[in-house]
């Protein structure tokens, strides 16, 4: 045995790194038991390997809110403490008992690996079933019985099992006692956080250009955001240090942010992805100032293959899934020596935003707050939603048939890339519009060189926005204003850009929609055709 | 046409009462783009009958929170309201496209109406399925691809229906402006509304026992609780009249309350049901102190037949659905005039817990309110319980096998119930327990004399409790304390309780459990067996 492979909790040796093939062979035993209605499960128990040989997470005491600082177990988990003892009946609990789910078999069907496409679902797709009672019937570890039924502030504890995996395998944090714990999509981990995180006054760091649902979260809490200025490649950490190293909390009237929220890839709206050492130096400023990093990563898998303009060949697609997870942009999780990040996750970009289900990385005290919070608040994801997500990425694809989807995805958002840039360099005035070809996300990020208008020097950058707004409007096309993505309204802005996404129309679509913006930017800025 | 029959909002008169046959009759035409994913809808528009005769809610606005008063709408719905322009295409709205959403056909196996049993629903139950494309094929006007998508924090036009249409048939508020949003379950509205009407460092009223998950909600944001004094039918009147008219702002260091959380049917943990005249009573209580009440009412239907001790002829179920609705206990929110009710609904008690899936209905001033919090919070329920559902209570059984499955689920009980009151009367020592027979829910509540405890002078009712808590668990049955219901944990309590549930276990192992108990309390109580 090399002496590089490490032991597992329960002596077991497991390889220095892990892949997607070989994970599930690493599993612990577990006892049925442990799979049951509101089965209570610890993401730990889930890791394939231990990871004693990493530092430990700092403690965030000081940053955690009263409210969260504050929150007590919930009381009726000292009852369910004494279940497990044999011979022991329940009169405790208030679960409603499985006869009265009107529901005995679940099917789904979906794609078998390789054949992902949307005919190739509809002619090849395989129907997976889930019955009332797979559990008891030694069918499988999931059930309607108990999917159905109440569930824990963390999820269930087999869905939670391949969320830990996919964590390890993708991520494996720098540091030993990281967790992970599920969440009813990250827009919900969002309001939990600020929460948890933020007292009425303060600030939090984010990019200028920021993701407005935050904001809105954010500000009827009284939380401002201070926007940090950004490059093609995102936030800028000579920006953020200067933020932070010239704060006056007597002008700004509250402290220095402890907070920063970033989308580090594919970012909404501007698109931009930050590379790895971006990354690092981000993260070293956030060390110096003892930033807590919240890292909200939607598209992380939506990062595509290198861009070729029009007539270019074509890279090769990724030729193994290993390849394709070591071509990812590494995460701030993946480089958290320090346990100063909280990762949000989702389905939603992925699988499916209605799922609402997604999860969060942190070290273990952080997702404790997090998964006492969610007990008393969502009491974690839909069970029905839960299931079907389990037997489609565990029991029938795996890890392995996972990261193949993903590779799946690349390729389709690639494509749709190439339709609107190629769009955009055959419609639009390049006098007047420019951009970079996203590298990640579902948005292409258009900025209008406004000072170009015929009156310029009378219109504000909002009078303006607003007419080639209307004009598109008029010409039949919709692309958001920028300005709705601004952290912070307040603060000075001198650059005007529109968001269009090639996430979802189709290509002949997306091409006339570009079609009719450069028609709108040509007669706002007084261009011929 | 009789002359009280009323118009409907286009004209057409509707009968001046609904009944669960008859009410898809009444729907008015809806346009197939109004289902499409994310539309946006108002529940006032699925009302069958329009309620201008009656009068107008209060407003609200001087107990609404500094958050929710606070609260600016979703910035990206404005770009949405032009998407009905015809030809409009957009790149505005990251919604992904469906081609990514890897499942084609759900189908699931449900049982028919009037063959609702476990059994007669593995024999006989029929598969109904929901495909990708169904809306786009005119198979049916919600599907994969609009569910699966992102939806509107109001949950879907299609269920949000379904459930206003529900609530209409059973309450029919007496007042115009109500309106129905949807939850992620009733545990998350409560989190929810303690956040729109609540401050840190106020009281809100509640029964003396109450729900613990809301007491630990309110605890971390700093809202206390008062208990109000309760008898065999709930809180008293008189009691919350007292606690109101004598509150001492200086002694409590707190203002008096404005809102009152009540379980009025089958109260958990006490299994107290509030008759009508008793609810009339308390909303009358609030009319005076201008109190709003949060009635949260996961058990509504759990209201069982009249009890029969042992022996006696069992009461005929209700000859028809109409008549089952007579039978039900009225709400408040069917006796509120002024619209100072905010009424929780879950499908949790009656379908399955785990679809994560509810429904508010209050003023729309309130509604909005709330939604707004839903679409930078939950963002709704999970599409595919949501798509689940309505393929069952809408598509499949209609509103009138609805009530028939509730009819089924109300026998069931009355069952259950039967198991547990013959099981405390065979084996509970009466010397020491009371109780009454529960007429709705799923606890029932054992009274302790503790007075008669061997050390009653000199141990504290808390270390009995724990005595016969230990004492039953070491005989192998789970109980909870009742202590654990404080609504308040600082005020005095002279009463010692179990909670217990025959909701769950099969009927011989309630029966076990409850021996058990009783041979616990005896030994506790040095009784002989």
């Amino acid at each position: 045995m090399s002496p590089q492979w490490l032991e597992n909790g329960d002596g077991v040796a497991t390889p220095p790194s892990l892949d997607a093939q070989s994970i599930r062979s690493h599993r612990k035993p577990i006892d049925a038991s442990q799979w049951g209605p509101a089965a209570p499960a610890k993401s730990e128990s889930f890791q394939i390997r231990q990871h004693w040989h990493k530092p430990k997470a700092k403690r965030w005491d000081h940053i955690l809110s009263k409210e969260s600082a504050g929150r007590a177990g919930n009381s009726l988990k000292y009852a369910a403490s004494f279940l497990s003892r044999p011979g022991m009946i329940s009169l405790g609990g208030g679960l409603p008992s499985d006869e009265y789910f009107p529901w005995d078999e679940l099917h789904f069907k979906v794609p078998q690996v390789g054949q992902f496409s949307d005919k190739e679902l509809r002619k090849n797709g395989v129907l997976i079933k889930a019955g009332k009672h797979d559990l008891a019937e030694q069918k499988s570890i999931f059930d309607i019985s108990t999917s159905f039924n109440y569930g824990q502030g963390h999820g269930s504890a087999q869905l939670l099992r391949w969320i830990t995996e996919h964590t390890e395998l993708v991520h494996d944090p720098p540091y030993t006692d990281w967790s992970c714990t599920m969440t009813v999509g990250s827009t919900c981990s969002m309001d939990f956080v600020l929460r948890m995180l933020t007292q009425p006054g303060d600030y939090i760091a984010s990019e200028e250009y920021t993701f407005s649902t935050a904001v809105e979260a954010a500000t009827p809490m009284g939380v401002k955001v201070a926007g940090v200025k950004m490059d093609d490649q995102g936030l800028l950490p000579e920006s953020l240090d200067a933020l932070l190293s010239n704060w006056d909390p007597a002008e700004r009237d509250a402290k220095k942010p402890t907070i920063l929220y970033t989308v580090p890839t594919g970012q909404n709206p501007t698109g931009a992805t930050q590379g790895e050492k971006r990354r690092r130096d981000v993260y070293t400023v956030a060390q110096k100032h003892d930033l807590y990093i919240i890292e909200d990563e939607p598209y992380y898998f939506l990062q595509m293959q290198p861009y070729n303009s029009q007539g270019t060949t074509a890279s090769p697609p990724p030729a193994t899934n290993a390849e394709f997870l070591k071509s990812l942009i590494p995460s701030y999780l993946s480089i958290d020596v320090d346990g100063r990040v909280l990762r949000m996750d989702s389905f939603s970009k992925v699988l499916a935003p209605g799922t609402r289900t997604g999860w969060i990385t942190a070290s273990q005290q952080i997702v404790e707050r997090y998964t006492r919070h969610s007990e008393v608040g969502t009491q974690g994801p839909s069970g029905v939603s839960q299931l079907m997500l389990f037997k489609l990425v565990d029991e029938y694809w795996g890890h392995d048939g996972y990261l193949d989807w993903l590779v799946h995805i690349r390729l389709g958002y690639t494509q749709r890339r190439q339709v609107i840039l190629e769009a955009c360099e055959k419609w639009l005035p390049r006098e007047i519009v420019s951009w970079q070809p996203p590298v990640a996300g579902m948005f292409h990020w258009l900025k209008i060189d406004w000072r170009k208008h015929p009156l310029a020097s009378s219109k504000t950058i909002l009078e303006i926005e607003d007419e080639i707004f209307m004009a598109s409007i008029d010409q039949g096309a919709l692309v958001i204003k920028g300005s709705q993505f601004y952290a912070n309204k307040e603060e000075n802005h001198d650059t005007l850009y529109f968001r269009s996404t090639y996430a979802s129309a189709p290509p002949d679509k997306i091409n006339e929609a570009i079609r009719r913006f450069g028609t709108a930017v040509r007669s706002v800025f007084k261009l011929k055709e």
